[in-house]
């Protein structure tokens, strides 16, 4: 099976790329985007789901600053 | 309207960081996992879909060594 983590910065943590987005559109005269917080996306090939979550938690996330959302993709 | 923007490295390309995940796998006793692909998540508000495209193609994605897909939130 094919899943996507999704990783993003936990609310009230910095984001300065995020923030170095939103400060890039008046030049690029966007002004209808906003609020954006930029994270991380794996994708993989899994069998066990609890496995999965578990390499999330050990190696891919760092849970104090981060939450994650594993997606199904197939 | 809330949207992720999901950018990955085109098939073919270089994937230094996903690598490195696989490598750090076994260590772990990781069995079941494989294919790491390490990409980017942009999440964002946004009121018009044209815009965001447009958005992706200037400042988000280097659409010569990354592919991205804009997936609905809410």
């Amino acid at each position: 099976m094919i899943a996507r983590v999704l990783i993003k910065p936990k609310e009230g943590i910095l984001d300065p790329q995020g923030k170095a987005v939103e400060r890039a559109l008046p030049t690029l005269g966007v002004e209808s985007v906003g609020d954006v917080r930029v994270g991380r996306m794996v994708e993989l090939r899994y069998e066990d789901r609890a496995e999965l979550e578990s390499l999330c938690e050990k190696l891919l996330v760092n849970p104090l600053i981060e939450d994650y959302e594993i997606e199904a993709v197939e």
